[in-house]
Formats: structure tokens, C-alpha cells, sequence
């Protein structure tokens, strides 16, 4: 039995949905705008800005020079760590104290990285094809036709170089993972049923 | 219904394996040494030699002058293509044909990408730890346990870069495939019954 379902997903690729559906069948918790609200509280950050920075940022001299101005209010507050650095300690202790509390499915945020010492997790990661993706951001993020596939794009590099610039691993390569499921072609209910299959 | 399940697999993970598994269930027909058998009647070369080239070799120039006096004995003798090249020829001849002539699992040879605008494929990739590998490695390849790690990541690099070669497609990247398993985690049996259930 796998306690803990990490899911790390591609944008538009519905591993959020997968993630619920699959949570949902195994009576698991579900951790994504939750663990948001429980890092905001941790920090004392606002919930906009922790969900803006949360999976978008990457260290950047120029972000951190930017939000200079803000600091954890917390023991956390170490103004000589940039600012995504702290968010990512928070959540790490975050995503560490909800694994330990019960049987959970959490969405992105490093979650296979952070918790890769312990033996039951199921690593998960949903991807789809371009068209899929397009299908998915105007039907369920009102996303403008115009330039959407660069938006996309963007998107999911941004989710690359922040997962790789936390855990020195590269994003979506099978290898990293126990499966990996193009939800376009196999279908949102099948794969959450896989990964049922795989977790109770 | 995908009515033809291609898998492409680092070595030692079982990959084979899991096919023919897979295979049996589904009732399609097999193809690995079988279809290095039809390439060797195919092109006159022997089926020794296929098998050492057909993952290995890219076109490298120092192989193709080693190799220099060996020419393909039918239509493919065109002397100014490298028989690496040559050989990848008739390989797609022979999967386009196999795939046509009714449902089948094929392992490895590029499959996936020789079959790439048929929308009834499933496309497999399976994995696994390197802890994993040695155990298969040396329980059924009598591999030496002496530099067998570095022997195994040399047979990788091998396949990544005769993929790459001819595919200009990444080897092993979770969005080139419908699926990816990582076999000793999941274990070969449940592999296969999730292979069939996708592609019945």
C-alpha cells in the first residue's frame, strides 16, 4: 500500500482532477489550494502571493530584488535567504507534516523531491499532447486563443526550472517517476483508476 | 482497441519480459528476436550481425569504415548510405509491415516513432533502479559483478543515442509515450495487466 500519491503534471494536462478523482476513490485527503492556505498561514504571507510564487519562481536575482521589500514573518525570516528559498523551506515542512499525518494525494509543489526518503510513496506525473492542453485551458481557464500555445509553453518551462532548480532533477523524465500517464490518450477516470490500482 | 503495443525499455528492467507478457494476454503476436530474424532474411546480412548493430550503432563514421566492406545484399545496396543507416531502413520496412499484418507487441528498434501516425498504437516505455537492473542483469545475463553498473549506463547511453539519432526525439522522456512503468517498483505482472487493460 502506498500512503502518499505525489502527482506532478504538466499544465492543462488535468493532474489536479486526476489527483482529486484518485484521492477521492482511495479516501485519501487532497493537498493543492489547501497546502497553499496551509503554507499562507505558516508564513504569514498573503494566499495570492505564496500561490504566485509557489511553483513560478526560481531564485532569480532579479524576483528577489524585486520582493526585497517582503520578508517571512516567522522564523523563517532570514533576510540573507532569497524569498522562494524560504517559501520552499515552508512548504517542504509543510509537505512533510501533512505526509506523516495520514494517507494523501499532493499536487506538485517538489512533493516526490521532498518526500523521496520514505518507501510509500507512488510517484505520478501526467502529461498530454499540445492540442489536449489547448482543449483543457479554454474550457477550464478561460484562456485567450491567441498566443495560448506560448502560454503553455511557458507555463511548463517555468514548472521545470523551478522543479529542477530545488531538486537538481530534470521535470518529466520517466525515470524519475514510478508511471508516468498521457491523460489525452488514456483518459482522466482511466489513469485516476491506475493509479488506484497501483496505491490501495 | 490498440491493436499494436510498442515498448521501449532500459536494459535490464524487464522490458522484454513485461512484453511477452503482455502479449500472451492481449493474444498479439511477439516481435523482438523474431523481427531481428525477419530483418536478417530481409536485407542477406546475419542475424549475429543485426542483433549487434540494430540498438547500438548510430552512424558513426569510425564504425561505417570499419564496416567499410559489408554492403546490404538487395534494393538497399546503395553505397553511399551507411549501413547503420541501411539497416534502419529495412528495420522500418519490416515494423510498418508486421504492424499492418494484424495486432502485435514490438519491443525496442524505434518502434514507437516508425509507427508514430497510426492512432492504434500504445506506447510503452519501462524503467527501473539501478539497484534493480544489477539483480536482473545478473540473474539472467550473467553480467559480472565487476564495473557491471558502469556497463549498464554504457547499454543505455547506447539505446538513448541510436533513438535519438534516428528519431531526434529524447529516449526515456515521460511525453514521448502514452505510459511509462518503472517495472521494480510496480513489479512485471502488474506492468502487463495495466498494458492490457489499455490496450484491450
Amino acid at each position: 500500500m502506498k500512503k502518499v500519491v505525489t502527482i506532478g503534471r504538466e499544465f492543462g494536462s488535468g493532474g489536479r482532477y486526476i489527483g482529486q478523482l484518485a484521492a477521492e476513490k482511495l479516501g485519501y485527503k487532497f493537498y493543492d489550494r489547501e497546502l497553499i492556505l496551509l503554507m499562507a498561514k505558516e508564513s504569514g504571507l498573503s494566499d495570492e502571493f505564496i500561490e504566485e510564487s509557489g511553483e513560478k519562481i526560481t531564485s532569480s536575482l532579479l524576483f528577489n530584488v524585486a520582493m526585497g521589500g517582503m520578508y517571512l514573518s516567522n522564523s523563517y525570516n532570514n533576510n540573507l535567504m532569497p524569498l522562494s528559498d524560504k517559501i520552499f523551506v515552508v512548504q517542504t515542512k509543510i509537505i512533510n507534516q501533512i505526509a506523516n499525518e495520514g494517507p494523501c494525494v499532493i499536487v506538485g509543489r517538489c512533493a516526490d523531491y521532498i518526500l523521496k526518503e520514505r518507501d510509500d510513496c507512488l510517484n505520478v506525473f501526467i502529461h498530454c499532447d499540445m492540442e489536449d492542453k489547448i482543449e483543457r485551458a479554454v474550457k477550464f481557464y478561460n484562456m485567450n486563443q491567441k498566443n495560448i500555445e506560448k502560454e503553455i509553453r511557458k507555463k511548463d518551462k517555468a514548472r521545470a526550472s523551478h522543479y529542477y532548480y530545488y531538486t537538481g532533477i530534470e521535470w518529466g523524465v520517466a525515470k524519475n517517476y514510478d508511471i508516468t500517464l498521457n491523460s489525452g490518450k488514456i483518459g482522466a477516470e482511466k489513469c485516476a483508476d491506475i493509479i488506484y490500482n497501483l496505491a490501495k
